[in-house]
C-alpha cells in the first residue's frame, strides 16, 4: 500500500510541474500564483471533512482529540511554512534559480538529520551514505550542460546566499518531520488531523492573499474580487492535483515517513525531467540519465532488505549458517 | 599493505598524466611515442631479473616454474595486448577522444563481469550495484560542462564505434584479468613470473617499433637509430613512472584482485583532474566535485566490512547477538 500511494504521489507531482508550465502563456501566470494554495487547501479541507463526516456515521466513532492542547500544535506548521516561504524569497535576492535548486537538494540531507534528530528514528552506516548519493545523484541531473545558455558559476553568489540556502533547506526539512510528528503523535483519525492541518493552512493561505493586498495597496480590488481572474481548466487541474498531492502527503505521513517522501518527490522531479524531454522537446542530457541511475540505486539500496547485503561478503564466503539466522530474524520482525 | 601499494599505484597513475603532459611540447611529443613503453619494458625486466638474482642467492631457492606448458601462457598476454591496440585505434576513427574516455568507464564493469566469470570470484548483490555506480561515478565527473569548447553530442558517433568501444572495454577487462590468472595460477616467484611477462612485452613492444618502421618506409631510419631522439629528463621520468606503475600491477595482480586495480586506476583519474585544477588552473566542475563523492562512497561500500550494513536493518533493530556471530566469523575468515 505504502509503494503504491507513494508511486502516485510521484506520478502526481512530476505532472505538476507540467500543468504549471501548461497553465502559464509565454513562460507567465495569467492569474494571481498565491489563489492557488489557497483553493488546494480549501479543496483539501472539503475532501477531508467529507471522509471524517462518513467516518463519524459508522461504528466505532473515528477518534478525535479536540483538546486545545493537541490542536494548538496544527498551526505551528503553517508558520513554519510562513517562515520558510519568506526564508526561500530572501535566497532568491541573493541566488539564481539553478543555484537555488541544486542547493534544494541539500534538504534530503537536512531531512534525514532532523528525522534522526527529532523523530529519533536510527538509520543505518549504509541508510546515511546512501541517503546523500541521492542529494548527490539528484544534483548530478541538474548539471548544468554543454551549450547550455547562461553559464553562471555555481560558486559565485554572495556568502549570504548560501547560508539562506541552508537554512531554507533545513526549514524544508523541519516541517516535513513536524508534520510526521503531528501525524503519528496520537492514533487520532488520519481526517480528524487533515481537518485541522487544512482549516489553519486555508487560514494562513487567506492571510498572505490579505497582506499581499495591502501590499499593492488595493490596486486590483480586495483577493475576493480577483480570486478567479485569468483562472482557466488547466489553472483548475493544477489546483486539484497540488490538492491530492497534499491529501497523500498526510497519508504519507502518517503511515510511511519523511524519507519515502523525500525519495518520492525527488523521484518526481527526475520524472518531470525525463516527461520534458518527451513532451518539450528537451535534449536529453548524459548527466539526467546517470542522475537516474544513481538515484534508482540509492533508492533500492536504501528499502532493500539487508539480508541481501550479507549474502556474500568481498571475496570471503561466511558461515551459511548464521546468514539464516540474521534473514531469518528479519522476517520475524519486519 | 595491499592499500599502501594501492595508494602508490594511485598517485605514480595520477602523476603520469600531469609527467606526459609536461614532456610534450605545445601539445606534441617531440620524440617517439613507441619507445616509451618498449623501455618501459626493459625497465621492469632489469629490475625484476635483479630482484630475482637476489633471491636466488638465498634459502630456500625462488620456485620457478620453466616448462614450456606455463611459460607459453605470458606471451599470449601481449597478443590481447596487441588486438586491446588495435581495437583501440580503430575505435578512434569513429568517436572522438572525449566519447571514447567516457566509454572507457565501461571497463570497471566489464572487468567485474570476466572477474566473476573466468575467475569464479563470488561478488555480493551489493558489490555489483557499487561497480556499476563506480562507472556512474567516473563518467559522471567527465560530464561536459557549461562552456566547453566543443560541444559533441555523446550520442552521435557512428554504430560501428559504439560496438568497437564495448569490445574496447572487454578486451581491456581480459587482459586485466587474463594478468591475475598468469600471477594466481601458481605459487612461483612474483619476480621470475615478472621476468617471463616482461621478457615477452619487450620482445612484442620491440616488434611495433620494427613495423612502425617498415610502414615508415624507413624514412627515419631504423628504430635503433632513433630510439633516443627528442628524449629529455620529463621523458626520462614517464618512463619510469610507467615501469614503476607496472611493477605495482604485478603485485596487485598476484597479492590483492582486478577490483582493486580498477579502482585505484580510476581514483586515479579522479586525482589526475584534480591535480589539473592546482597545477593548470583548470575550472573545477560540479560534476568533478560529485563524481569524486560517488566513487569514494563505491569504494567505501565496496571493501567496508558487509556487518556494517547489518548494523541497522532499515526501520528494525536486529537481535545483536546474530550479529555478533556474523561479524565475528568474518574476523576469523578473512
Amino acid at each position: 500500500m505504502k509503494w503504491y500511494i507513494a508511486a502516485l504521489f510521484t506520478v502526481l507531482t512530476s505532472s505538476q510541474g507540467i500543468l504549471t508550465t501548461l497553465s502559464q502563456s509565454n513562460g507567465k501566470y495569467k492569474y494571481d500564483y498565491a489563489t492557488v494554495p489557497f483553493f488546494a487547501e480549501v479543496f483539501k479541507l472539503i475532501v477531508s471533512s467529507v471522509f471524517l463526516w462518513r467516518e463519524c456515521k459508522k461504528l466505532p466513532p473515528p477518534k478525535m482529540t479536540t483538546d486545545w492542547k493537541t490542536v494548538r500544535l496544527f498551526p505551528i506548521l503553517s508558520v513554519i511554512y510562513l517562515i520558510f516561504n519568506n526564508v526561500q524569497f530572501a535566497t532568491l535576492m541573493y541566488v539564481d534559480i539553478s543555484t537555488y535548486q541544486i542547493m534544494g537538494n541539500l534538504k534530503i540531507v537536512t531531512t534525514g538529520i532532523l528525522f534522526r534528530l527529532f523523530l529519533k528514528k536510527k538509520l543505518s552506516n549504509l541508510q546515511w551514505m546512501v541517503i546523500i548519493l541521492f542529494a548527490v545523484g539528484t544534483t548530478t541531473s541538474q548539471v548544468k550542460g554543454c551549450g547550455e545558455a547562461s553559464c553562471d558559476s555555481l560558486f559565485s553568489a554572495p556568502i549570504q546566499g548560501y547560508m539562506l540556502g541552508i537554512l531554507s533547506a533545513c526549514l524544508s526539512a523541519l516541517a516535513g518531520v513536524y508534520t510526521e510528528f503531528l501525524m503519528k503523535q496520537n492514533n487520532d483519525s488520519l481526517y480528524w488531523q487533515n481537518v485541522q492541518l487544512y482549516t489553519f493552512g486555508a487560514i494562513f493561505n487567506m492571510a498572505r492573499l490579505v497582506v499581499d493586498d495591502f501590499r499593492a495597496g488595493f490596486e486590483k480590488g480586495p483577493w475576493w474580487q480577483r480570486l478567479f481572474n485569468g483562472y482557466s481548466i488547466t489553472t483548475w487541474m493544477v489546483v486539484l492535483n497540488l490538492g491530492s498531492t497534499g491529501l497523500l502527503v498526510s497519508w504519507l505521513m502518517k503511515y510511511a515517513d519523511n524519507i519515502v517522501k523525500v525519495y518520492s518527490t525527488s523521484m518526481a522531479m527526475l520524472l518531470t525531467m525525463v516527461l520534458a524531454v518527451f513532451l518539450f522537446g528537451f535534449k536529453p542530457t548524459l548527466q539526467l540519465f546517470l542522475g537516474i541511475i544513481i538515484c534508482m540505486m540509492s533508492l533500492h539500496m536504501y528499502f532493500a532488505p539487508p539480508s541481501m547485503f550479507v549474502g556474500l561478503p568481498p571475496t570471503v564466503i561466511s558461515d551459511p549458517e548464521s546468514l539464516v539466522i540474521v534473514s531469518d530474524d528479519h522476517k520475524a520482525e519486519s
